[in-house]
């Protein structure tokens, strides 16, 4: 057992991580700073302070961190139309690094030497915290009682509660079944009736959004204005990252939009069933890509959707604070200087769609673009010897007889 | 003027490429010997023939190609999850290379020395006719009107029809505005108020889908059958490649999928707006994501998706006959030897939903994936020591002063 | 401790490995399976028998793999031209998985339900050797002696030797300083003085190679045959894939080629210093890419280099078994068809120089490259229209005013 | 023949480019501006004033470019590691984006609206310079003789220069067999014997470097220290530049460094073959690896070798001036932030040996590395966590009965 004088916990208020502070206060006999972070989960944070007062805490740190996690993390990767595995829209990887962060800003201001997090052995989430961790703070000890404890158990885990006098709410609520992480980007679910792939997910696991059936039937538009590759407006009306994405993922949920139940590969090996809500995320998304193609260079498109899944898995595997990402971080961000204008979209029972985006930086150049004459914009001859040169290496080769196939 | 003796021409039966019949027997004083196929584009072949014939064509071919290009274009290329520039499914770019080859064993049967085909010199489809045409017979002239002749203008061409005789078909339909192109992947519209990036386009332009406004209440649900990446059976019932899309086409469209509004960039420079309907692509693309997620392994998904916009942009581009193109298919044909089992969509008013996916194939071990105790089927303490070595270059540099940003 | 009731030993009859041997009968009270394999490695292996039938052994393999280690994973590897970090042939990587192999291979015979290497737990040798046994038998149980034992500095293995009796020998040599690996591929050397990447190898540590300062002062010319990308013959004289290793060993040994001196990032994650000599593995590398040079297509050969490192660092971090290693392998061996040739190259003081390359597979035409009148083989004009049309969209960003910096 | 009122030049002195002033002035009845530069070639700029002044031109540029050139172009380039088809070192086409953008701002400054140069329509030069002019001035004319004139031979092209009275400078030197190109960074031999891709090379081609045989016997050592990835002091000399590559140059042509002979695929489609000295680039990127690969993250340096040949098939084909091409040279800079230290050298006939490197910034960490007790540094029992979570996803595959092959 590693010697801990002062740890900081990531530290949710609920059950789970009560118990682990009490376990770290006991295994450990040390000091436990909490950290609770609002990044927009939907639940309060306050209570929290109560808690952890209870449990003796002198240090109580509650931070609200939502405008920090979307302009410094969220717009960032949106920048990169980053998807994991053709999917996954990254919302819970997003939010861990900014964790992280913290855990190590506040280890540094009150001298504690440990962390400590909720996460367990099996999953992403620890990768991503102790990855992070060890990047901004090399010396740092990491405690993660998941890996450690024998309470393996829910029954175990409320047997220690009850055991050390801890809170157990019971608000009447029957426990959600599900394995639940919130932010302002997603919600997500895993375990329960999940853990077969091919059962149907229930429609009452969903908490943000409405049913594409239930969504209204009269469509939504919006415009969305750029910055940069950033979202700067909605309908004309400025307002700041956080305040973008929670307008985004309101009118996103009541249109039925955002839904998905993937099977993906997580960093330590197995497959995982995971279902998410991304309202916002995924008008985001689409959003991007539409002022992106009339604001960006082909050449430069094409490079970053080759680097995009290296990147989403640098995300995804917990290496935000790492230099590789870094250093695809500032390729990205380069490309974005022109990325301005405005993108009108069609929200609809589940559809996003794009109706229209225009741009002062546009290189769509009706002109040459159109099937009219173009009054010599374009001179169609030239694309005889673009076609004979690009050809002059297949030609070759098959005038020497060599087969394709 | 390249000496021709006898060329075979890509014909539709249409105006734009009966003119050129008529222009190529003048211009080249050659003979002349038709290619028509039906590719699924919902247009009669047939007619082609009288028309050609009274032009004194004596060579006629019309072929029926749906089952040849479903099963070795379209499907391979799903094999790849291929989406070029983010969005699109390269409806027209997959039907090009089957042209080409058609184009090329009608010229080696016939004994003609020259091909010919009505795309302009401003698009992509001159290149993949053309660089097809040379990769397979490297010297094959080809003669390409639109960069060759000065009928520039519509006016122009009916002039030209009027003065030969070529009989324009006036059935009472005004003349669609936009520039199309369908075949049994989907249909492509081009031009007209298109070409202002901000303008919406225009419900009545779409042909083979309902809106998700005007699609059924009641979802539809499906089961799709995978062999090697490939359907090979809807609900349980066998049926060949072409049936298979051709069924994906009707119960998307009445579903209101497959719908795309986008601005691409060119192969020969510019950007252009086209807006596709891919009803029963859609379907595919997120049915095949679904199948590989459980049965392929991650990182042969992370390469596959790596590659994949390179792969695109070979089809795109019209590379289609290349080496490095065929060299990329025989890896993603080899990643597909899993690739089977079912999985279960639900469709409802434009969305493509996953419900479902099984296969004896599965690499989703729920032992190992669940959140209760496993067992001993993971050693949780492992990801320690996995973290640790991860973590060390990144904790050896910061130990060593060295900043992150 | 693991149950373990018989284990595989890779068993070199050297001192580590017989204290090993002597280890696992004491600490698992289980029976020992010895596999020693000549690799090339220019000792006897033979010796190794006694050893281990001294300490009770009665399983023992003795295997010559030579010929395999040549032809199934020395050769596949160079197809790819594969270098890791710029530098680094991967001697001692490639050989790795094949001793996995046969450790797998030799516990299913002889139901081992074990397998034990001497690899320590800071390199990279246990991470090949393990993942290569796991993707083979999945149940298989690891002992790795160096990251369980206390035995971890030279004295106390020393010492428990003697106590156990381990015959030491002692052949008047000193022993080196260096910790060594062997195959027909390569010697490595790495610690003693290296540990200071400033301070210079030492001339005498080398083994197989004159110094370029001591190779002769005229130089060898050779002549290499191609099939398939693999040597086949040397100066026209057919030999197998071992002897044709083995004879460029020992050429460009006397010529002063192939000495290395790197510092190398290991995938546990700390930078490491090593020397390397791989005489022939650098004669083959340089060979290869001249006759590839005329006889893969362009593209084809762009991505090759594109994948390469990629490829390497699969090689340099144990994933031969994996299945993205050999989907890739598809990919290269399937690149290869063409390319067969012959090479002729001038060996002179630690310079490998290319002076010719003939194939009839080349793709190389005279005709078309040469800068005397052509006859029109290749159309000057042609290039007027491809450089405009590959400028267009340059053209256009800066016809709006876009900068470039 | 487009209207051209006033063009420059790249104007060399020589016999091919004088006829081209000529023929510009003839054929367009356009002034002539002239455009000399010392890119180090090692020729004499001045005398190329008088014989432009003696065909009248009136607008007469000579710069001194030999800074920009290493510091603007050679230097950025190296810090990728460039290279070729894993062997050129682009020597011709780092330089002609340089000449390109000063044709450009020499067209500006004198109000020129067309350039001009003497690259043939078969090789690679003429696309460097066209899409750089391009790009810098989107609506400049480009005259490119060789594409337009019928003086394709050389006797036609002396029978126009004696009959326009261009001086023909008879030195008594035969004229080289070979078409050349020189900077500072290398010269380059096409055609002549070369043609044949199994003809040796002949010794009394090469200009710059002795043959290794005719190397001192004695080594020689050289220190090159690095800035930010860049060469800043030979052997503790601080100098320009241009300074150190003419240094560099000059120590590896008297120690036999830096001859190369391949075969390459330009890009308008056919292969070549070249010869090339470069002495001071290929001593430049032995040591760049070096520093490197003390200073360098992995993952950056991995990402790095995984980029660069895309990277120099863009130098390659002419695409510095592009935004692609600046977006992964933000991204190279980047990575050379910490790139700081001394590379010890030996240099001997021909080899580029690496002795030592040292840096302030280095992460090689000897404690970890060390194979002598570390004191804890680093704790073995990790490397079991590691393997085993690496090779869980195979391990599931094959307890499934997944085969590999």
């Amino acid at each position: 057992m590693a010697d801990v004088k002062k740890v900081v916990l990531a530290y949710s208020g609920g059950l789970d991580t009560s118990v682990i502070l009490k376990w770290l206060q006991d295994t450990y006999e040390c000091e436990v700073v909490t950290f609770t972070a609002d990044l927009g989960q939907g639940e309060e944070v306050e209570p929290a302070r109560a808690k952890a007062q209870a449990m003796g805490v002198k240090e109580i740190y509650i931070d609200d961190l939502r405008e920090e996690f979307v302009r410094d993390f969220v717009y960032p990767m949106f920048r990169a139309n980053t998807v994991y595995e053709g999917e996954y829209l990254l919302g819970t990887s997003i939010a861990r690094p900014l964790i992280a962060k913290r855990l190590i800003e506040i280890a540094n201001e009150t001298g504690a030497d440990a962390i400590s997090h909720g996460a367990t052995g099996k999953g992403n989430d620890q990768v991503r915290f102790e990855l992070g961790a060890y990047a901004l703070k090399p010396g740092v000890k990491v405690i993660a009682p998941w890996r450690e404890w024998d309470l393996l158990s829910r029954e175990k885990l409320m047997d220690y509660a009850e055991k050390h006098a801890i809170p157990i709410e019971r608000h009447g609520k029957k426990k959600s079944p599900y394995s639940m992480d919130a932010n302002l980007l997603h919600i997500s679910y895993e375990g329960g009736v999940l853990e077969d792939t091919w059962t149907e997910h229930e429609e009452d696991m969903w908490k943000w959004t409405v049913s594409p059936e239930n969504a209204p039937d009269k469509p939504t538009y919006l415009e969305l204005t750029y910055r940069k590759g950033d979202i700067v407006a909605i309908d004309g009306v400025e307002m700041t990252p956080a305040t973008v994405l929670a307008t985004l993922n309101k009118i996103g949920g009541e249109n039925g939009i955002g839904r998905l139940d993937i099977v993906e590969n997580r960093y330590v090996g197995m497959k995982s069933r995971g279902c998410y809500e991304t309202p916002g995320g995924t008008i985001m998304l689409r959003a991007h890509r539409a002022i992106e193609s009339i604001t960006l260079d082909r050449e430069v498109a094409h490079l970053k959707d080759e680097l995009m899944p290296k990147y989403a898995s640098l995300i995804y595997t917990g290496y935000w604070w790492s230099p590789e990402r870094l250093m695809l971080q500032q390729m990205i961000d380069a490309s974005q200087a022109h990325v301005n204008g405005v993108v009108r979209l069609k929200l609809y029972k589940g559809n996003v769609i794009v109706t229209g985006r225009k741009s002062d930086d546009s290189l769509f150049d009706a002109n040459i673009a159109t099937f009219e004459e173009d009054g010599g914009a374009y001179n169609q001859a030239d694309a005889a010897g673009f076609i004979k040169l690009n050809a002059l290496r297949m030609r070759i080769a098959a005038g020497k007889g060599r087969k394709l196939f």
